[in-house]
């Protein structure tokens, strides 16, 4: 990965610490300081890209050359381009592992470097631990909302360009998803992919049933019909003719619901009762909600634009704050002061409480060498020296590790409207180390 | 690019139609059926990416293999496959330029092509130019209404992962942005790259008066102070001790009109007139025009989440719509009737009208044959046999142009809340090709 994948500042700052002999190893953590409004949790995804990028991230020589003719580095110590040449991301990080459900607050990745190297990868970590987070938090909502029945993301051609739909596919399987529309993330990632056919493929031909039949013939095992291009109730008949062996039908406009109870009577009185009907077309989690109070005949959601783009809440503010610094072996602490921007100092772990049901009942963040006395640590060391300590889990680990946490999450916490907060809170060791580093940062002025 | 860069029902489809023979070429329209709210007008781009995507597209052997694995194309015949190896896009494409202002209903591209090609790029053309067009209009409002001070693309780290924030970066130069914060943007695209400080950079020393002066040591000509770590106006009399020199100062919290009006006079004061003053934090359209009213001393901006993923509009409705087949020669219309998504049928073109001021008057979308007596034509051919038929402008003359479109279009169409509805129009001859296909459709059922 390019070393240029940053913000320039963070280019600008390294020539800075490089020219100034600046190469104590630091701490930053990343973490969401305030959840979007109606989430009320996070299932943390990015992770496994996060550390592919650390792992891979390296300076070409073209690229030195570039930041060379910038008129910013015209003047810079030529000492500094060659550290690029040699450029190499050595850090050790924590992290909590892709599928666990955070809070606001609590750090969801640590890293410790040098001040450069922990600088140069926030702009590209934030990217891609704030996307695929916010996209898995989204997608563990809309698969709630269907009560158990599939959700297929269908959102690629909204979605922020087409790498940006790869992943969003990725993290809409760990939050829950059967799978996605999406044929390279398919293949990247070993999602199960699904489709059906589109309104164009109907008006191909000079009758729908002769595009029906078209299909059918190549996919006789694997046929889903749209039913909607020109009257949705007639095509359901016209289905029919294929029997048991149709697979599907998709509804794509106008009252789903209604047309699903319509749709479903027709394919049941024709001994088709294993035609699973799905839909689509603007779906999010309220209206497949309101769709199944009021009795949808639906088996399958194919959900788009709200969740590939997490339209409601389409950016998730994760930031990525310095907690300490390292003098000779001395670990000074830092925070920020500035008035709703200030954070708390110090490598922290997560410590999640569950009572006797296996129920999620508070977390606390700590200081990193705090041990409590109950509940789980949440933050693993996954990368040492630069070097992946192990291989990560699967996706569908990550996925059965977000749909067991979340089923841990007692559902006040879960719900869609105004739900309850977690109870989150700092341990008594943090909060004093914060007042007293509030104390002498006053002091010092 | 990868020819599985697509949603699986366009390979679905194009095994369908290869199966059944079907080889017509057909034209497919992509446009914005409905504006988001809030916007009068989009800024098209994303075309050079697209067409790039058409150029590069084909299959390779692991791809293939990929789908030859899926459950969905067990059965389906070799000779599907074997098509797939040598597929190449051979369409014809019209597209309007990058940086053209758009409305509702208007064609932004078109492909005609054998269905299968047309077909296959659907969803990625879909991403292209819904995104970028997505982020070129929100930046056409950002920069608006910073009445000629610059705005910076700042967003990389809130994006939709580090590709979204390249070309986030891209369509935001086309819009009208001066630069962007990201590099590979700026290595990529030649666009100009600015950077400050981060808070980091001064918690990393003990003082700050000490960070100021490790990195002012480096850039003596192109130092941006960040001032609000601490206290932003005791940051401000620091600052000061580097003179004329010192390139400019951020404010990033707390009331940004106030600070900068304070630290203005503070700079002034100490001779300092030509130091910048760059604003960031949470910025938008609403929020820059707000503070200039109140008579913010703000130079430059700094927009990253708002601008780079339009949060307050963050995905474009674009669709792809088949428009006519082609059989033995003999073009055949095409239209949708699913209530609220009906479309126009045949190839258009779009008519722009000014009057005698310069000033857009009204668009007119007409058959592609018909001539207007006014105006001029939007639509240009650019690909040919799958061939781009010129080099495409560069990004500086899309900026231009985008400028000069903007420039041209009354001040009414560009309000930002609750803007007047530019004028588009039907031609007579295509509202009554519509008619008769409608007639034909109902008559056929």
């Amino acid at each position: 990965m390019s070393g240029l994948a940053t913000d320039l500042y963070q280019l600008t700052m390294a020539a800075a610490y490089y020219l100034n002999g600046r190469f104590e190893r630091s701490s930053f953590e990343l973490f969401v300081r305030k959840l979007p409004p109606q989430r009320s949790y996070l299932v943390a995804a990015g992770l496994e890209q996060a550390l592919e990028y650390l792992t891979e991230l390296s300076f070409s020589d073209e690229e030195i050359n570039y930041l060379r003719g910038l008129p910013v580095f015209r003047n810079v110590d030529e000492g500094f381009f060659e550290y690029l040449k040699g450029f190499r991301f050595t850090g050790e990080v924590w992290a909590v592992p892709e599928g666990t459900v955070v809070f606001a607050g609590e750090p969801i990745l640590r890293v410790t470097a040098p001040l450069i190297e922990a600088q140069i990868v926030e702009t590209y970590l934030l990217a891609t631990i704030n996307f695929q987070t916010l996209i898995a938090s989204k997608a563990a909502r809309v698969v709630e909302s269907a009560r158990g029945r599939g959700v297929i993301e269908f959102g690629a051609r909204r979605c922020h360009g087409f790498g940006a739909a790869i992943y969003a596919a990725r993290a809409a399987y760990i939050g829950g998803c059967v799978g996605t529309s999406n044929v390279e993330a398919g293949r990247m990632f070993d999602i199960p992919v699904f489709g059906t056919a589109a309104h164009s493929f109907t008006m191909a031909f000079d009758r729908e049933e002769e595009a029906f039949d078209a299909y059918f013939k190549v996919f006789p095992e694997s046929t889903t019909l749209l039913l909607d291009t020109y009257d949705t109730i007639e095509a359901a008949h016209t289905a029919t003719k294929y029997g048991p062996q149709l697979r599907g039908v998709r509804l794509d406009s106008e009252d789903l619901t209604e047309l699903s109870k319509g749709v479903r009577t027709i394919l049941d009185k024709a001994g088709m009762q294993n035609t699973k009907i799905l839909a689509s077309g603007d779906l999010d989690e309220f209206k497949i909600s309101k769709m199944l109070d009021d009795g949808a005949r639906i088996d399958l959601f194919g959900v788009g634009t709200e969740l590939s783009t997490s339209r409601d809440a389409p950016a998730l503010g994760g930031v990525y704050k310095l907690v300490d610094v390292e003098f000779d072996g001395r670990i000074e602490p830092r925070m920020k002061l500035s008035k709703d921007k200030a954070t708390y100092p110090c490598r922290k772990q997560v410590w999640r409480k569950a009572g006797e049901n296996g129920f999620f009942t508070g977390d606390t963040i700590a200081l990193q060498d705090e041990t409590m006395k109950t509940g789980i640590p949440l933050l693993v060391r996954v990368m040492e020296d630069g070097r992946e300590l192990f291989e990560g889990p699967d996706l569908n680990q990550m996925r059965r590790h977000a749909s067991d946490q979340l089923l841990k999450l007692p559902s006040g916490f879960r719900r869609f409207e105004s739900p309850d907060n977690f109870p989150v809170k700092y341990s008594q060791e943090l909060e004093k180390k914060r007042l007293d580093l509030m104390r002498e940062i006053a002091a010092d002025h």
